[in-house]
């Protein structure tokens, strides 16, 4: 019977079989002190025994090992207690020296990425790195639970698509049976389909866009939470549902993974009973004021300006969260809904979380003609394949609605204050980096 | 304040607004009736007044509606309540007629198929189509609560590959930067390599797969429950797993959703405490002689055997889910394990389900030699960038594990007793359809 390394402390005074992997190996007055990691951590073993000894000669860390040993409390040891008496049994021998040390801290230094990133099978079995995707896959679930509970149906919308979702060239292109298929850069038109049959949808999945850039907040392949919501009475209602949903899914997972992001180094999280909103055009504002750097005539915000208004909302709302609303209508996709009270502008807002854009909150244009003629504004084709099923949906009756495009990527990152996108995602995509 | 339909029969004496679409209307003694449908289901609603039936001249089959009347008690309505004297707000007007019939149940035959998918977002407003993919998300929620409890850990690995996962021709290609770049048909390297860190891990996502043939059982785009788990004693333990969470989310989705299926005609479940295994030479050699035609001579299951094998499991073993064991190995894919007790098979089992294999449940290789020895065997080049990671995880350290590929799309259709895998897709993908 295989015991976890978190459930040896349970067997002071008897005898435990552990499995696992070699994860340390040191000499210590005159004796052997080895690690052994399975998937719940650490638990340190003690050969005193020269025969089980000689089994370790030549064998490197991730040997996978089997061992047995007497239960002694420890105070010192990961755990509370170590096994003494130690035998081996060496499941899978490790000879080649592995080319990264996994037992100490991995270097997350802009220069270091690329070797993080070239190594991640293994750098992954470093206990620190692991913690960021188990706080992440506790985001994912508190999002599901969350959306479940407000009535939204999870779906699955298909990735191979006929046309190009949002237009514009960052799209991947291929063959698909000798006609030409695009990959989703984002369920947009999907989603809005389905609140005609469900009202409250969501989607977790893939999202692909030839992004040409490599940067910290980029990535070729990315992981979308889509949200669409029908019957809204207005923009603040779906800025709310996904304001709220933001911080209460943070709350828990302060709580629920407080451990593990304290040792992460993590910031404190503030967050208020409610997203503030501030438009873009305050926000030039109070940034230009502020900084004497004048962005009145931007049209969105400055990357600088994003990570201001954080800032600003952090210390004078007590949220780190905090909305740009009312975005320019120079910036909108067809989609979108012109503000009927200040047509200059749209129904759009950004979810700003220490200092970074993590979700695009708009409401949708929901009238079918009116959608035909902003669409024919934009330069884009109506009768194309890609979108005749989107407007055949509104044609045939869609309530006013809107929703999100939000990155769980970057969600994960800002969670934790890490410094890249690409941290917070197991096997990042970029313009240079298509392996592992 | 907006009702809920399924909430109106609390209001019995007041009065309540709902929202929603026109779903039905007739006239019946002088009298109008219409019902309007919301995410929770039908209210019927009487139209008295002679204004607000003007309200609705022209408007068709899903206008978008406010309607607020006086909550009566009526046994006969959906809900066992209806409104009176209700006053219309047209939200959105819908002029023209749909083109298919949504208050109807949809024609399912095959020769209706293409049909149902070519209006998929209009036939998704009619109730009884919805349930198929209320029960698909209660499917896949019981899935993940399971296997969490389990200690699997959810990933998300790349769509976006630099080379085919398991090699042969079905594999989509595409321009990356410059470089070419295949669609992931699976996340087989990435979980096994997952393994070294997380020891259990899974991951919901979609696969593509170049499918020449359009069959009720293939689509080029599936969603796949890919499970891998580490440390295992032998591939029962795998079998076992795989099968009792199947059982297991089986039994409480029939529970959870016992309404829903029932008025789907899903077939009453059978399920045992365990998933009886068979090896494929027994399964030929049962039909063979059960049925007179020889088998004996086949590598696989023919899809008939498939059948068969699952209804004498149902009638010997109690059981819809069966197992298929120890592959001949002339069938094998490079990653799986020959049985070192009879090295003419594969440690790979297939769980079917009601006549069709669900999912595909072997064990690994795990020896990195002994791998590279069976990639080569297969025509296989281990140096390309496609198996390199995949290799260094081996190198380092793996242990003996096993998992599966599971097929989401496959086990929705039979749960529910449809007849064709897209039937259980939102908007499926095959040689003849890339649309909706």
């Amino acid at each position: 019977m295989r015991t976890l390394t978190d459930d040896v402390k349970n067997y002071v005074g008897k005898t435990a079989r552990v499995e696992g992997w070699l994860h340390k190996k040191r000499l210590l007055g005159g004796l052997t002190f080895i690690n052994v990691r399975d998937r719940r951590g650490l638990v340190q073993i003690v050969l005193q025994d020269k025969d089980e000894v000689e089994k370790l000669r030549g064998m490197q860390i991730g040997t996978v090992l089997a061992v047995e040993g007497k239960v002694v409390e420890e105070p010192r040891a990961p755990g509370g207690a170590e096994l003494h008496d130690a035998k081996l049994e060496v499941l899978v021998p490790v000879t080649d020296e592995p080319p990264i040390e996994i037992d100490k801290p991995l270097s997350h230094k802009p220069d270091n990425l690329d070797t993080l990133f070239e190594y991640r099978a293994l750098g992954l079995r470093n206990l620190q790195e692991q913690k960021v995707f188990k706080i992440r896959a506790g985001l994912l679930k508190n999002i599901r639970e969350y959306l479940t509970e407000h009535d939204f149906v999870e779906i699955q919308t298909p990735k191979l698509l006929a046309g190009a979702t949002e237009g514009g060239a960052e799209v991947f292109k291929l063959d698909y049976f000798g006609q030409e298929a695009t990959l989703a850069q984002s369920p947009q038109l999907y989603k809005q389909m389905m609140v005609g049959a469900f009202e409250r949808v969501f989607e977790i999945a893939p999202a692909f866009r030839a992004e040409l850039s490599a940067t910290t907040r980029h990535m070729s392949e990315v992981m979308m939470l889509d949200i669409e919501m029908g019957f809204v009475k207005d923009h603040d209602e779906v800025l709310d549902l996904v304001g709220n949903m933001t911080t209460d899914v943070l709350k828990k997972i302060y709580d629920q993974y407080a451990a593990e992001l304290k040792s992460l180094n993590a910031p404190e999280l503030i967050v208020a009973d409610k997203v503030p909103k501030i438009t873009v055009a305050e926000i030039h504002e109070l940034y230009t004021k502020a900084t004497g750097t004048d962005t009145t005539a931007e049209k969105d915000l400055t990357p600088d300006e994003e990570k201001w208004i954080c800032d600003y909302s952090k210390k004078k709302f007590g949220s780190e969260l905090v909305y740009a609303t009312n975005f320019p209508i120079e910036a909108m996709k067809f989609y979108h809904k012109i503000n009927p009270d200040d047509p200059k502008t749209v129904l759009w807002g950004d979810l700003l979380f220490r200092g970074l854009e993590i979700a695009t909150v708009p409401l949708r244009e929901n009238h079918h003609d009116k959608l035909v003629e902003q669409m024919k504004a934009a330069g884009m084709n109506p009768d194309h394949p890609g979108y005749k099923y989107f407007l055949q949906a509104m044609r045939y009756g869609l309530p006013q609605h809107g929703g999100a495009g939000y990155g769980i990527d970057r969600l994960v990152e800002k969670t934790i204050g890490l410094n890249n996108v690409k941290e917070a995602t197991l096997f990042p995509r970029d313009i240079n980096r298509l392996a592992p």
